[in-house]
């Protein structure tokens, strides 16, 4: 085997748990609450089939979509996510839209823009690993976003972030129904979180992903919304950076997602978004944009209650099944419940002897972790089981931390 | 309008010329030798069509191909390329091949995995500029490949590669019908190319974007092939990566390229892909599976014969029409024919003039360029116009630049 020399970032790139957990998903017989992927009962099949047909039969939107096309995006479809913007808080025009391929995308590039090795990057404890992926193939160093009683100064922040000879370049958040843990940021923490951002003069990444399946409670408003307030209702003065994705509510398959920000910001990752790959395939834009328009409210409904019904089942075998000392979230949205495992519980063991003992996956939560601790946190999903499977997964689940707590 | 501290590389970014160049396509009465994109009459829309249905009337592929997926990419497409490439005399199998959102994901992939800023790469002069855009990021020095007779030593590489603290990490070329030029390299230069590679211990990036379009002379062996062969016939120890694509000969509109290289650089590939964008569109990749399986020799047939009219077209209307001073490339394949102007003449200068003066643009030479010079050629690309505009463009550029000269 030839290996040649490779980047000294190259050392620190490796698999995601999750990813490889994926694979597991083809065996017959497992109940998987990992993934976190959106249930395939959900896509709209027969509208993404006439979409394709009704560009791909006319010759002249054919020969458009078929064609290299601009990096910035489709126009229509940045026009439809600018005005869906609009309905968040955040008076967005299609100048300040960027399509990408997916949100996942959109973290990758945001690395790119602002990370110089040894620049600071605040997360979340535990965070979506797949930023942390995106974001350490440019050598940042991480530090911890409290939680909403953070008692750090912003002072303390950038003194750490200066003994590795950078400044705190962003704070990365999944505010709704965050990946792993399914909780919501508060508007306090929100806010505060955006006075923190101004303390350091550093720009907020906003990862939507799961916003728009909230099926209980109450709406928090957009970070983004909340900033662009402050600035007299201006986004191009704002430092929150929104990623939106339609991978949650619509399909993943055609991974189209969007950065919505100040147009100056917006213009550099244009950019970055050419020399990366030119464009999202445009067919899939016109695909998506035909989807949106039409049948983006009823999606988002029938997902919402059909995910409800998931997280209603999960809830009540957890409190039917779980061994005292263990806890969890009640998420009011998105796809996500976060267990804490009694002290001496390891996850990764767990999991081992779930896939063997009892037929059941799920992730352990200290993948989410950038400091090693979380060993005794596992992530569920219930995206994908039915609410039989559900019931069935979490009582052998239930049964087997028993036995090892 | 609000601008944050960015990384120190979003400094070295700037807009293709190419890319800004493609808005003036949609000028109505411009005839554009710009762009270097396929042409559209071209695309397999009916098939295309019927592939996109035949995979979403069908429940259980539906939701797979809407699904996320594995980041390699769909194993079928994968075994399809690896025979293609073993038609190629590489022996490939599908471990040795990463699907990529196009060859310029490839590139951007490629750039990230080896360069660490001050490392060198090795560039012809001129070359794509994508593959500049692509790789600057990650803040190479630049080093120029010579020409078939290159009186440079091996010594005299790594020397200047020393002076920035790095190494030379690869070697990048279009060997066959290259962007710019549209030249070729021999089976001798391609066997100096690997000797070079060998004794600097560095990769060879093989961008074979345009290969099977030839449409005249003798086939080169890939330059994979020729490594392959002096390794006993096993890709896993070659030191060359090859970078292929869908978009010059089904499409680029579903954004489905390739790269087919030794295993343990496709697993690298595999990780980047994943913080990058998870998986290039299913959808789109089980749509080039059944167009590649079914049509493939057909399209590149079709395409050889279309695009061998309009270079036949574009050289005798280039003997005809330029004056005395001017001399052009004849390229055996490809979308490009190369110009050189008078040294007096600028590219620049003249691209302004044509598109106002005569309707005609033209991409000028020195983007292409890594140094600054080349200020008096141009490209030429014959893929979208028909003959007769062919022949109109090139007299009304011609009559310019004798007025010009």
């Amino acid at each position: 085997m030839y290996e040649p020399r490779y980047a000294s970032r190259a050392e620190g790139m490796r698999a995601s748990e999750i990813r490889e957990l994926l694979k597991l998903l083809e065996q017959p017989g497992i109940i998987s609450f990992a993934g976190g992927i959106p249930d395939p009962e959900l896509f709209p099949k027969e509208a993404i089939n006439a979409a394709y047909h009704g560009i791909l039969a006319n010759e002249a939107l054919a020969a458009q979509a078929l064609q290299y096309s601009v990096s910035e995006g489709y126009r229509p479809l940045r026009e439809w996510i600018a005005s869906h913007m609009a309905s968040r808080g955040v008076p967005a025009s299609a100048d300040n839209i960027l399509i990408t391929s997916g949100s996942q995308q959109a973290l990758e590039f945001l690395g790119k823009l602002f990370i110089t090795p040894g620049d600071t990057a605040l997360v979340a404890a535990p965070t979506y690993l797949g930023a942390l992926q995106a974001f350490s193939a440019y050598e940042p160093r991480y530090d911890t976003l409290g939680p909403e009683s953070a008692n750090r100064t912003p002072a303390s922040y950038a003194e750490a972030a200066a003994t590795t000879g950078g400044s705190v370049k962003f704070a990365y958040v999944v505010p709704d129904f965050a990946n792993p843990t399914g909780r919501t940021m508060s508007s306090k923490a929100r806010k505060g979180l955006i006075a923190l951002a101004e303390e350091l003069d550093c720009v907020i990444i906003e990862d939507a992903a799961y916003v728009d399946l909230r099926f209980g409670g109450e709406t928090v408003p957009a970070v983004q919304a909340l900033d662009v307030a402050r600035h007299g209702g201006d986004l191009n003065t704002s430092r929150v950076i929104y990623c939106g994705t339609f991978s949650k509510t619509l399909t993943p398959g055609l991974r189209i997602g969007w950065v919505c920000a100040a147009k100056p910001i917006v213009r550099r990752l244009t950019l970055i978004k050419q020399a990366c790959d030119l464009n999202s395939s445009l067919i899939n834009q016109m695909v998506v944009e035909r989807l949106a328009a039409a049948t983006f409210g009823s999606q988002v409904e029938q997902a919402s209650r059909h995910y409800r019904n998931r997280r209603d089942a999960m809830l009540a075998a957890l409190k039917h099944h779980m061994p005292a000392g263990v806890t969890w979230t009640t998420p009011e949205g998105g796809l996500f419940i976060w267990v804490e495992l009694p002290e001496q519980c390891d996850g990764q063991d767990l999991l081992r002897r779930a896939i063997s003992e009892a037929q059941v996956a799920f992730v352990p939560g200290g993948a989410f972790f950038t400091d090693g601790t979380g060993r005794n946190t596992m992530r569920l999903s219930y995206s994908l089981p039915n609410e039989a499977q559900i019931e069935d997964g979490i009582a052998r689940l239930g049964k087997l931390i028993a036995t090892a707590a």
